[in-house]
């Protein structure tokens, strides 16, 4: 294998696809990235993957020679992202060509000359594959939305299984996306653009908030790209595809809960209110939630039109902050756990949102007031008196 | 007490103070920031004070009652730093009036009204005061200069005593940094640009790294000041004092190494370089000290008119680049630890270095070609054959 490339699009690569490199590798060769260079096309791809999570980009090069190779990928990583812009030639060849035993590439940048030793690329499992199967296409920036407004909610615990995942239900019209971690839940319904899908309806399928964290922070980059996101599914396994670029995951096994049953579809009570504002407060209140309480109370007085946010903390403190708000309904009093308030009220999108209530101790739905289609439930909590 | 001050003023002040505040206090109070009020001068104080590092600063305020009181610091902290821009009213009063059991501090900004437990101003240590002491007057950008030449060079082994500060030596004209943790030393002279101080020439004193640390982080945002720093030494203790703000700090005891003694006076050989290229190539190679090895050999060239920087790490690979260099004396292969160079080369100014040496395991000396006077001594290591 022979080629020379851009110091630039050999860094921009590498950094991109070693997210699915493993910190801790169970074997090997998960530590490196397959180096794929074809002399026909002048194009190279990289691939890292770490049994659940791939990453695949490509990018152009003047390849003399083709070939594959496995690359230790935070070492080369690390080379090439502090070499200066310019052409840098990649070589592989034997450690020792008597036995032929081992590989070593040479990178020759603009000045300098580093070996690494390397990995066949043999070694170096295969990416899934989807065969046959059709394509939704959905642009990048609901992608994004979709993404930005469930990954939040999943779970951090491992054994909560499919909680630890967003899930996609695929519509005749788009896409939804759901995430709970059984204390709150968040639900985005994106549009499908491109009607031509003829996708089949129903297809349900659980992506781990891993896998769909790198396909976020990868996208962001992408935001002003015009082509859609090509979307595979298959058994046990999603792909992603754009550009040059391709991410695979397995899916989570098992069945998703039933969420839209816990939204309720009537409300005694709606109260509409300036989302940077509550959420301002209710960060300053929060300070208190530090100590020994994490229960804000909110009392909402549809006479004054006012909202008011509390936290008593024991021996340390209170803290008290009143803001107007559209309220029709009666007076109430209710508690929330302040983080899933404020992890919801970060997500939400829009400058105004819609609260809506029954009772002290049922759902809580929050909703922009206009532009994403985005729920929020959350749970009450009991005032201690 | 009462006052009225700015929100900007107090959440500033605050998180200056709070450096001094230790995060596990050996008592109660020490977790607190004295709240000093005086109704003459409307000036307003806060003092921390972990009885090693002190840092007071002042602002003014309306202060209608005057008074003191010691505040939880981090909560105060992450209130006000939270609240929008604006007056903020501070009042204390006695959580339970009957008794006159506790006191509570009630904030009230524009919206919103926080109560705060507090301690009363009695329980806080004495800041240390150093009476009839001369001050020596120095710029604060000398005073940068010589604590970001040194300061990275201390041990950070606090078993190491002296080695975790930074000597001062008082000169006639001026002021010498020096810090060494036994493996490398750094010195800067600095001049005392006023010379009417009439200071004790050779008073000397070991001041501890993580309050010069401090004191720099502080000083780097008046840079642009014209106002001296004045320095008062004591038994003990040294004071900075400038504007309305004031560090204190316990010194070290243990007399500080000879370390004039260590730099040669006179050199074989002597390398001028580019010092951001030659960092840059050093950053590159250090990659692979990363693993198993972490020793860097540069050959110098005298011929060739260049130095060639390289690592070999066993198993993983190799690098080598060369770089320009005007050099005289003979040719000579020299090993270093990557880290003690790496270090030396980010803290000396300069565009260009000069490098001097005698033999491969003799000390070696880098110098800024013109401007600060910073010495920076690092000693080779035996190269394994």
């Amino acid at each position: 294998m022979k080629l020379v490339c851009n110091q630039s699009d050999l860094s921009t690569n590498l950094s991109l696809t070693s997210r699915a490199v493993p910190s801790r590798p169970t074997h090997p060769v998960l530590a490196n990235v397959l180096l794929q260079a074809d002399a026909e096309t002048n194009q190279v791809s990289l691939t890292a993957f770490d049994l659940s999570l791939g990453i695949r980009t490509s990018f152009s090069a003047e390849v003399t020679v083709g070939g594959a190779i496995a690359l230790p990928a935070k070492l080369l990583n690390d080379i090439t992202s502090r070499l200066s812009e310019g052409e840098i030639t990649l070589e592989d060849e034997p450690v020792n060509p008597a036995s032929g035993e081992g590989l070593i590439v040479t990178l020759t940048p603009a000045s300098g000359r580093y070996q690494v030793r390397a990995m066949g690329a043999e070694e170096f499992p295969e990416l899934p594959v989807i065969e046959n199967a059709q394509a939704l296409h959905l642009p990048v920036a609901g992608l994004i939305e979709g993404l930005r407004g469930t990954l939040f909610a999943t779970s951090a615990d491992e054994t909560k299984q499919v909680l630890t995942g967003v899930h996609l239900k695929f519509l005749q019209d788009g896409l939804e996306f759901a995430a709970t971690d059984g204390h709150r839940l968040a639900v985005v319904e994106t549009i499908n653009e491109n009607p031509k899908d003829n996708f089949e309806t129903e297809l349900e399928v659980t992506v781990p908030n891993k896998a769909l964290r790198e396909l976020e922070r990868i996208l962001a980059h992408n935001l002003s790209s015009e082509e859609p996101v090509a979307l595979y599914v298959d058994q046990g396994q999603v792909i992603f595809e754009w550009q040059n670029q391709r991410l695979t995951s397995r899916t989570l096994d098992g069945q998703y809960p039933a969420y839209r049953q816990l939204i309720p579809r009537q409300f005694e009570r709606e109260v509409t209110l300036d989302r940077r504002q509550f959420l301002n407060s209710l960060e300053r209140i929060a300070v208190f939630s530090d100590q020994k309480n994490n229960i804000v109370k909110i009392n909402i007085d549809s006479g004054m039109g006012e909202i008011t946010l509390s936290v008593e903390a024991q021996d340390v403190g209170s803290g008290k902050e009143s803001m107007e708000a559209q309220i029709s309904g009666e007076d109430i009093v209710i508690a929330f756990n302040v983080k899933y308030l404020l992890e919801g009220l970060k997500a939400l999108p829009g400058s105004e949102i819609v609260m809506q209530l029954n009772q002290a101790l049922t759902p809580v739905i929050f909703t922009p007031l206009s532009g994403v289609k985005m729920t929020y439930l959350a749970m009450p909590v009991q005032l201690r008196s």
